[in-house]
């Protein structure tokens, strides 16, 4: 890697970038090509950034901010218009040829074996040919999503769906024009656009498309400015809340505290801002009250029978090796699993993993003991 | 102080408590008598654990651990027998009298001027006239409690109930049958007495007395061993369980996370060991969600008028100086409150004081504003 060159991508002097390559910077030797990835963000880079051994840099993705009161966020942040899209339930991946392979970046910047393989199995190989340079930024979704399974999209398996695209060695994306050029140039997927609005008429369309999608069990929507100047937000579906609140509570001692909070604060927000009636805060504070406890009950007595309380999601792979090479990566995101035998599967295998909530099943089983909170 | 006898006391080398000078061991000066408190527990001290500059000591309360499985837990603990006592709803203190001079002691070892006015006015002094030594340890609960208000129990400004004694310098406590002694002895009020059950009738006895205090509004019960040979263990309602979702979700941003999250998986394993039917459940979640959504709602709403976020408390004190070493005593514990003019009542004054709950406020504000999360 040609340390001055990279250091004046990421907009550091080459003396600070070799300072954080002693800590926030760490190597990532596998899968092939090497690459150093920004654990966190650092020096106004995004954590996730990649500089591969070519010293080419692929920034991380901007985070999006949430809004939790939409009608003043809109009028603050999009005063001139605002284009909408579907916010996808998946997780989100870089794809980029390196050296003339395709490989899918997770947010953190590792290489994902399995996402890699998608992507070159469902994107167009031209697309990559024609702009070598070019990222496609996009959300993985579906059954076979073994991150977030959902069934709640067209596809039995897993799918890409784009929704920004970026340039090598370039901070910032290209935003929503450019975007759909390169959707209609190469037919890949999009996320839903929902069309742009005024600042007046915006949070009532935006409200109408949140309850349409929450009705068909989708997150919720990105808010983005048409000329790509100004950050993107975002805004949830209460039912997609209420979701992430049940598959919480199963889990409920594997995941970090202010998950379980942030969302339970939404629909305050949400339903406030939508002046509910007393009946529609009822049946909100049903649907809240019951993606708390049923879950909870269920993985209580599921382990009272002698369950292991596990995470079951299933992967599709043309090649045996990608599965064993996805194992090992989720090992090394620190998430333990067991993987079954490949099934033949079209003219590929069916791979069922069980990811194990250690920390839910230990302390589950030392209350059903007795055991003291 | 004498150290060698106070470290003596305490089961440490006079070394060590030297070395604890210098960190967890702090000197409070305010109000007399001058004490040194324990801020947290080390070498087997608890915290809170107070030495005088008489060198007497009064030990920390044990915390009382929660079962979360009822039934395994009474047989795991007390296989012999058990005595169930109510678990009143308010603030821990311990009563001694240092000097001639009756101080309560708050659970992190400081002398609250309140509760010291109070327990001077409803200890019968004899009590430590005959006893020097003693130890009151009880529950100041009622409306004008400023930390837990409740409407509860049985008197319109706050009580004391004695639920343990213990002795100057030694540690740990006397157990339920001097406890019940010294309150016939002298009269003194003690937290409801349910029985004693032996393992195969425990379970459901204490599940039947939580459900008649749970329909009180009460909160729950605690566990002793009748020969005060092992640890009590707590069990709470759900009723209480949700009023605490409810208080803390009214200052969402103000509670800790763990708050939450415990109070909402306490509620999944009642559910599952009550074998409640799904019409059970459905109610159970409704309340579970009632208590998230309308606190919530409420002090959005409440923002969004342009009120500011407080809790509104009260006390009744003899002197005035009182309500003033309150304000100062609240302020060091790092809350930050406004307190009105006393009014003249009955003999002495009644004080108006609004806490602040200055993150949820300003979250609130801020959200309200357009702000992202």
């Amino acid at each position: 890697m040609n340390t001055r060159r990279v250091a004046e991508k990421l907009g550091l002097s080459p003396e600070r970038l070799g300072q954080l390559q002693g800590s926030i910077i760490r190597r990532s030797s596998w899968p092939q090509p090497r690459l150093l990835r920004f654990d966190k963000s650092a020096s106004g880079v995004e954590s996730g950034t990649v500089i591969f051994d070519n010293s080419e840099v692929v920034f991380g993705y901007p985070k999006i901010r949430r809004a939790l009161v939409l009608e003043p966020a809109i009028k603050r942040f999009f005063p001139e218009r605002v284009a909408v899209e579907e916010k996808m339930n998946g997780y989100n991946v870089r794809v980029a040829s390196i050296d003339g392979d395709v490989v899918a970046l997770t947010r953190g910047g590792y290489i994902c074996p399995y996402s890699t393989e998608v992507a070159q199995r469902i994107l167009p190989e031209e697309a990559f040919q024609d702009h070598p340079d070019m990222i496609l930024c996009g959300e993985m979704v579906g059954p076979e999503n073994p991150y977030v399974p959902k069934d709640i999209y067209p596809t039995d398996s897993i799918d890409f769906y784009l929704f920004d695209v970026a340039k090598k060695n370039s901070k910032g994306t290209l935003g929503v024009c450019k975007t759909r050029e390169i959707s209609e140039e190469f037919g890949i997927r999009t996320a839903a656009f929902f069309g742009e609005f005024k600042p007046d008429r915006a949070y009532v369309e935006i409200t109408r498309i949140i309850k349409q999608l929450g009705k068909k069990g989708r997150e919720g929507v990105v808010m983005k400015d048409p000329e790509n100047l100004r950050p993107s937000i975002k805004y949830t579906c209460s039912e997609s809340n209420c979701s992430d609140l049940a598959s919480g509570f199963q889990y409920y001692n594997d995941y970090a505290l202010d998950f379980f909070v942030s969302r339970a604060v939404r629909e305050g927000f949400q339903s406030m801002e939508w002046k509910e009636s007393e009946e529609e805060r009822r049946k909100r504070a049903q649907r809240i009250g019951e993606s708390i406890l049923l879950p909870l009950v269920d993985t209580v007595e599921r382990k009272m029978k002698g369950e292991q309380i596990v995470q079951e999601v299933q992967i599709r792979v043309k090649s045996i090796q990608t599965a064993r090479d996805f194992e090992h990566h989720l090992r090394r995101s620190g998430t333990k699993a067991i993987f079954d035998q490949p099934e033949p599967y079209d003219d590929g295998y069916l791979v069922r993993i069980a990811k194990l909530v250690m920390s839910t099943n230990d302390k589950t089983q030392a209350l059903l003991e007795g055991e003291m909170w």
